[in-house]
């Protein structure tokens, strides 16, 4: 039986949503703490997390206010650190399966795919979405023929959601550093027959439960909406 | 009981260094193929890891030469990830500790300081080993007063031993890029009581088994001789 949990964590941030998804796949009981990171407590960087990110998770030790973290608690960051303890904590859903070459496969996948989860240039930049394309052929040349990353739902789902998932919203909302309508030609392109795969993957993510309960479309659209809407007025 | 497992790898490289510890410290039957990196065999990446490296794990089918590898068997790359293949694979060797806390603990080690091996500058270029000095600050300060990374002996200490293990065998033959007799101050540094924790964890890492079964002092210090000896020549 799991001790409580306390998952200190950012609507925004795609590292804490992986362990979000974990979480939610993996029903678990857990407390959230939503960090402002414009404007961070004091406290979470020394009774937390010294690297002063998110995700974290306090762990155990006697039942506090989230913002009044026990030094009892036991601490631990990094979120890929994060999945692999909470498929630990919950055996039972199965976030990693037991054969370990299928095990192994869910790592190679993270290691290769997931590690680094930074918005391609042309989410960033704009440009020529190439980086981009190129990124997603090698997630789909890792996928089986049908399921998730390694057939049933993993920890390497969890981890790279987050990412295609944004993109996907900004693709769907026009929202980038691109000049207005130019993402259509982009998701014509992921929805056409040379990314068929992949874009079959990203709606079976999308529609998990996990993922509807732990990603406020909405919300992203407004907040991707001002930060690029305001590129965009001084491009212009 | 696991199939069997041939480990591509190549005495040089620290990364198949990390997988032959583990598969020591586990007790592990294998067929231990060299690859010379220098002249890759043309079949490796065809026929083993496309990514054309070592270390890499044909794991199960039938029995083959190392260099016919069968197409039945499954094919693993990435060290960090056959590090928790080797330790799912061999649960009664504890390469893990089964404590979730621990766990995430050796995984957040492995993630902070043993990701990244590549060597400080000061064994690349010369110059201050103050870059040196303040990774082995963020070491020592993950180590608990005794044993090691996490108490235990776990693939955390698989991870890092052999970038630890190099960095002091070069600066006990005084062997690097620097001028002849410089690593003797930065060794006595590493002596001093600044460091006596990561250093005792040092003599630990080395003065065990798996350790003395994978790593050829002299020869190691023979090819590293070879290289930098022409560095200096040059520089003279
Ligand atoms: N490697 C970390 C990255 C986490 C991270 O970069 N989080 C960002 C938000 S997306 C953060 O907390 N930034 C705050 C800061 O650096 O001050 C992980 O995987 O958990
Ligand atoms: N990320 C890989 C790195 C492995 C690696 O870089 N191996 C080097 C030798 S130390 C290699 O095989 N290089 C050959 C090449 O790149 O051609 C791992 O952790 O296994």
């Amino acid at each position: 039986m799991p001790e409580q949990i306390t998952l200190y964590t950012c609507k925004i941030c795609p590292y804490a949503h992986r362990v979000e998804l974990a979480l939610a796949e993996a029903k678990a009981k857990y407390t959230r703490y939503e960090i402002d990171l414009t404007n961070k407590p004091e406290w979470y960087a020394h009774q937390v997390n010294p690297a002063g990110k998110v995700p974290a998770i306090a762990y155990g030790g006697p039942p506090v206010p989230a913002d009044q973290p026990s030094p009892e608690s036991v601490k631990i960051a990094e979120s890929l650190v994060l999945l692999e303890f909470v498929a630990d904590l919950f055996p039972e859903a199965q976030l990693l399966p037991s054969d370990p070459v299928l095990r192994a496969k869910a790592r190679f996948f993270i290691e290769t795919v997931g590690a680094k989860i930074t918005p391609s240039s042309f989410f960033r930049e704009g440009g020529s979405p190439d980086d981009f394309f190129a990124r997603l052929e090698v997630i789909q040349a890792l996928l089986p023929t049908s399921g998730f990353a390694v057939g049933q739902y993993s920890i390497a789902d969890a981890a790279i959601t987050p990412s295609l998932a944004r993109a996907h919203m900004r693709l769907e909302n026009d929202i980038g550093p691109w000049k207005e309508g130019e993402s259509k030609a982009v998701l014509a392109v992921i929805q056409s027959p040379r990314f068929a795969r992949l874009y079959q993957y990203i709606k079976d993510l999308e529609a998990r439960p996990n993922f509807k309960a732990t990603f406020d479309k909405e919300y992203f659209a407004d907040v991707f909406k001002r930060r690029y809407g305001n590129i965009r007025a001084q491009n212009q």
